[in-house]
């Protein structure tokens, strides 16, 4: 407990522990805020999000909650077309927990950071008592800038824009399940977690008309999708074969009864794109190593706005509805 | 746990209880990230800063869970001389919380900042199994803006700087102490949680040559102080007689065997002044609601850097530390 007290514990911890692992300037000074100079970093319109961490176990295939913690927030800010420039760090640590754990996450953060190519500036440590929390729980803000004349919003997909998405989809969500369900499905299966703001740059490089992009984390791509139709007040149908499910994710969801299009994705992203750019953005996804698997999924439609539609195998139709809860509790 | 989950109960808890709490347009938009435009609002430099809140009862006399996690964060702000403009929440809830208390936390949330002048643009929301949370915490980051030609921080702190302080000392972390353990000092106690913003405009408005703020939280004036006095290598004496600590925090702390220096405060700022300026900022400070009580504890010296070093009531004079862990678990 003492740690978290704001006292000598918590300045050892900070100097030892999180600094190193950061090595930012504007955090080393240590400020109650810090302070960044904004002038000719570009465009006017700031993007700012946040999201806190819960997964379970903190280390999984291909990742941990260190690496979800930076590119989860990564991410929102590169949906919204932004160029993600500064994190904010909150720990809130579980009486007992090893600080040479809470080192280890420190560490995945401060790599997923420098491979995205952000700055951790300014941060936070609570402790609270065992049986209050589960080892680490983490949260992280993020600040980026929109480049002018980007304008990437739900609500602006409109009837006619080809819906492509990055790559195979499904893949976060059943990683974390196996390890932790101890299920064995063949293959050993890897969480996709991947910033994805250069994969963003490379889209806005063929043109800043991209009407909507989204990544599909909890609740999945079924979340996302009804999320878009209801915001812009349009249709989405999509063609089920055309779905990127690898097999192990679809054997896996056969036998624990889930729609791999409700399963998390950590490292994908859904384009909405108007058709006279969509072959270029889709060439352009494809020569970048998050978009390599990058397919048309579907298109926006004028009909049954507020609903997703996805045409079977066989030709008929289905509803593709919101998840109700949680299939999956704390895949992120 | 569906409430966490992505889906259609998550959409649920947003829309029918975050939404007319915060009452912002950023955030109604229900994006991945808040996009906001910072032309006009003057200053190239951004203030971002971030705070989790774990503190037991969720509701004390003088506030709650709500009210700390904005005024916490606002006031981080403020201690850089920014305006803070946009503020983030994430909640992480325990399974099983009422969802009126839920509700209730979050229109102390919404009030708090109105009352403070930000906007809530941004927001996430978690839920955990029972037994691995404490009801509600709340995590808030948020940004200002640095007016041109403010520059406060503590390695600021100069040999001659008068010390002042904006009020009583000790109130918060006696106000939580009392109710948590069903104390009686006496008096009903209540905490001091407000923001500060206002009375550092007042303050900056007599000068911009401020040389340091800071709002003694966790670890009290003592914390506080000794961060300075390392950042800026610097001694500070205090004046032991000067400090104003009201009977009821000094008896409790006498009765407790705490040292109200180390007592966490929640509504009150230290400013480090040049002596020119220093009778000029404690007239503005005292013609502010948030600094009516404010008094001059003590000076910057060039003597033993590093140092704080108080002056008893009998002229002799004693080292005051950093408290080494946590005196009072879980206050914020």
């Amino acid at each position: 407990m003492g740690h978290g007290g704001g006292g000598a514990l918590s300045s050892e911890l900070v100097e030892h522990v999180f600094l190193p692992s950061f090595r930012d300037e504007a955090l080393a000074r240590l400020g109650d805020s810090a302070v960044l100079d904004l002038a000719g970093l570009g465009g006017d319109r700031l993007a700012f999000t946040t999201d806190s961490f819960v997964v379970r176990p903190l280390f999984f295939p291909g990742g941990s909650i260190g690496e979800l913690a930076v590119n989860g927030t990564v991410n929102d800010l590169a949906m919204s077309g932004a160029r993600p420039l500064f994190l904010s760090t909150a720990f809130i640590l579980e009486e007992g927990t090893d600080v040479t754990v809470v080192g280890a996450v420190a560490e995945r953060v401060g790599a997923a950071a420098e491979r995205a190519g952000v700055r951790v500036v300014t941060g936070d440590t609570k402790v609270v008592e065992s049986g209050h929390g589960d080892g680490i729980y983490v949260n992280t803000a993020g600040i980026g800038l929109v480049p002018d004349g980007v304008d990437v919003r739900p609500d602006r997909a409109a009837p006619g824009d080809v819906v492509i998405v990055s790559g195979e989809i499904g893949v976060h969500g059943i990683a974390i399940m196996s390890v932790r369900e101890g299920l064995e499905f063949g293959t050993a299966l890897e969480s996709d977690c991947q910033p994805l703001n250069g994969l963003v740059d490379a889209i806005l490089g063929v043109t800043r008309d991209v009407h909507v992009l989204r990544d599909p984390t909890r609740g999945g791509v079924a979340a996302s999708l009804n999320e878009i139709a209801r915001a812009a007040r349009v249709g989405i149908e999509l063609d089920e074969r055309a779905l990127p499910i690898p097999d192990v994710v679809a054997n896996a969801c056969a036998f624990l009864g889930l729609d791999p299009l409700q399963v998390a994705n950590e490292g994908k992203l859904l384009a909405f794109v108007p058709p006279a750019h969509a072959e270029a953005v889709l060439a352009a996804m494809r020569a970048h190593p998050a978009g390599l698997g990058a397919s048309v999924i579907g298109r926006c439609v004028a009909d049954h706005p507020g609903l997703v539609a996805a045409t079977t195998g066989f030709g008929a139709s289905r509803v593709v509805d919101l998840p109700l809860g949680e299939q999956l509790p704390r895949i992120c």
